[in-house]
């Protein structure tokens, strides 16, 4: 299942030997149509991978033909000869579909700063040729794994029949410009590459780029939407958006449960705003603060440390019209102590923070997690 | 010593029953002249402390006659009822002193959110004025102490024989817009207030405001330097900057060296930057990367997120054309991988990350602290 739920997509995860042990690092996704229409959104980070800056140039043409990517490393920082590696993977997948390296996906992920083992990536392209197949979708899922504990995968059936499929991995460095990830959501639906896109971008907008985990923006980051039209369904757009919208949120939460070290998983909601990107900022600042995020680990209500937070934006508000409630418990009323703190049950893995603005109609949701002594161990033990 | 150094200065620090157990926890400091020129800078953040919003009025009058801090409370959010204690308190040391409170500078630390035992601190006061001296400085820097393990005192002579002497604390919420923190700078130096400002917010923008252990910038953040006038000095106006930045600098890497759970000192110099701002810029990105902070606590130079890092902001520079040194090692050139990593020694406390963004002639250094579990613990675990 996973991107082979819907009509028209092959796909396959093969061990090449790229990572060390015996593990798959290899998929491929092809969509053998009729149609090819496709769309894509990559990091805002300005270090962009060799495989983005390749795959924002394919995606710029609306088509794909298929989608190669590997784990067990980054292509990220390495130079005009990385670039190389990456136009040679797509050279070699173009080579064995018998088809053009312009409408080739390329995504990678892993370690930054060291170039790709060639020789078994591109041996491992035609044993992923060789494997493809309609029920492929969940070796491809496993074989973009890296410290992602279990697969990412989603589905969902639209009305006529038409199908929306997921696969994405991440774990560490999730952050917004899209938490880090690759991301491809198939379709069998019949759009055009414009519609693809306008979907995507706002699917992703309130779904990945709401997810916050560590505040650290990955060099790679990739969300492919790929079109396949094997359905012949011309779906309502807005229905499609819901679909894509399902799945991605389904995924982003996956994410966000998986992610390194997480205890808990913190929905930071911010309402009364005057506008959503006020809502985003303040969401945003207060799930980048390490001590409220210990707070939570340790479950202590410490609610001070949120206002704290909030205080460091330019967001509109009165710091004594502000509000807050952990779990429902309105402990900070008018900027000051509110309701008994003793009544906030933090032992549930889901934790919401509610932050009342008072300034507006507006709202917005940012998604993270805890920061936990074991995040610190796995990042600081992490390949080297 | 600590602020006592200059002549002209009296201050105790006692136990007045703030914090459980028996711990010093009040401190007064009075300045006996014959000047009362004082200047301050406080907090950016917008949720300001009571004694943040009492002080500054004070201090936009010019003079400071006396200071009281305490630990073990912050007294912020607390709304009218917390302004009106600190109201209260420096009316009372006002009485005591027989003195006007609007020469009364406040300051607090501790938790968020919950007011002060009043009638403790007021009787605090009592203990304190009677236990004013000369050699007073060691026990007030004690008293300010929350989970500093270490009393953060300095103090240096400048030419002509005048002398300037400082405390401060702050161990957590060490980030920006002041490192958080009370500081109090003294001097026996004959000089205005308009001078003395001018000199604080040069050396502070240089010192404690490029000092960021974990990017929550506190609410109570306060750094006041206080002139008696009783060495009867008048000193050249640079040379004295220079003794108070000597004086903030020590005092800073003080607090990097005792910031909660931290194991490095992580100097991260950004030069070849178009402007200062740039550098900043730059440097507090790095600072702010958990991934990155992870990585030096694991002795790892994982040089990949210094430039992911890099990638966040909105500098000047070309990504083929960072360079990146690990205590010396360049293992980053053109944006790629350098000089072999294996000769990088990442084993002593004091680590220094050189950025060189290749495009213009400025530089700037912020410090910041590897993130660690013990952090996680210690402020997972912090008082509730």
């Amino acid at each position: 299942m996973s991107v082979t739920a819907p009509l028209g997509f092959r796909a396959a995860g093969v061990d090449a030997g790229i990572k060390s042990g015996v593990a798959r690092d290899l998929a491929l996704l092809v969509n053998d149509g009729p149609s090819r229409a496709a769309a894509g959104v990559f990091t805002a980070n300005r270090v962009k991978a060799a495989p983005v800056l390749w795959s924002q140039q394919v995606l710029a043409g609306g088509r794909v033909h298929a989608v190669i990517l590997n784990s067990g490393g980054a292509n990220a920082c390495t130079g005009p000869l990385g670039f190389q590696d990456t136009h040679a993977t797509a050279e070699k997948v173009a080579e064995a579909l018998a088809e053009s390296a312009g409408e080739i996906a390329v995504c990678s992920t892993g370690l930054i700063g060291e170039r790709l083992p060639m020789d078994a990536l591109l041996g491992g392209v035609d044993l992923a040729v060789s494997q493809l197949a309609r029920d492929g979708g969940l070796a491809a899922a496993d074989a973009i794994r890296t410290t992602d504990t279990v697969s990412k995968i989603s589905f969902k059936r639209g009305e006529g029949g038409y199908m929306v499929g997921g696969m994405a991995k991440g774990a560490g460095m999730l952050a917004p410009g899209l938490a880090t990830m690759l991301c491809v959501i198939t379709t069998d639906a019949d759009l055009p590459a414009a519609q693809l896109d306008a979907v995507l971008r706002n699917v992703t907008r309130v779904t990945f780029d709401r997810l916050d985990a560590d505040g650290c923006m990955s060099t790679n980051d990739t969300v492919l939407l790929l079109a396949s039209g094997a359905s012949g369904v011309v779906p309502d757009l807005g229905e499609f958006e819901q679909m894509v919208h399902a799945v991605c949120a389904d995924l982003s939460r996956q994410l966000l449960v998986d992610a390194e070290g997480a205890s808990k998983a913190i929905a930071i909601e911010v309402v009364g705003a005057v506008s959503e990107d006020d809502a985003v900022t303040v969401a945003r600042a207060v799930s980048r603060s390490n001590l409220f995020k210990c707070a939570i680990h340790g479950e202590d209500p410490n609610w001070g440390r949120v206002l704290s937070a909030v205080g460091t934006t330019d967001a509109v508000f009165e710091v004594d019209r502000l509000n807050v409630a952990i779990n429902g418990i309105w402990i900070c009323r008018g900027g000051a102590a509110g309701d008994d703190r003793s009544k906030v049950d933090l032992s549930p893995r889901d934790v919401t923070i509610t932050i009342d603005l008072s300034a507006g109609p507006h709202s917005a949701t940012v998604h993270t997690t805890d920061l936990t002594a074991a995040y610190v161990l796995e990042n600081s033990a992490y390949s080297s």
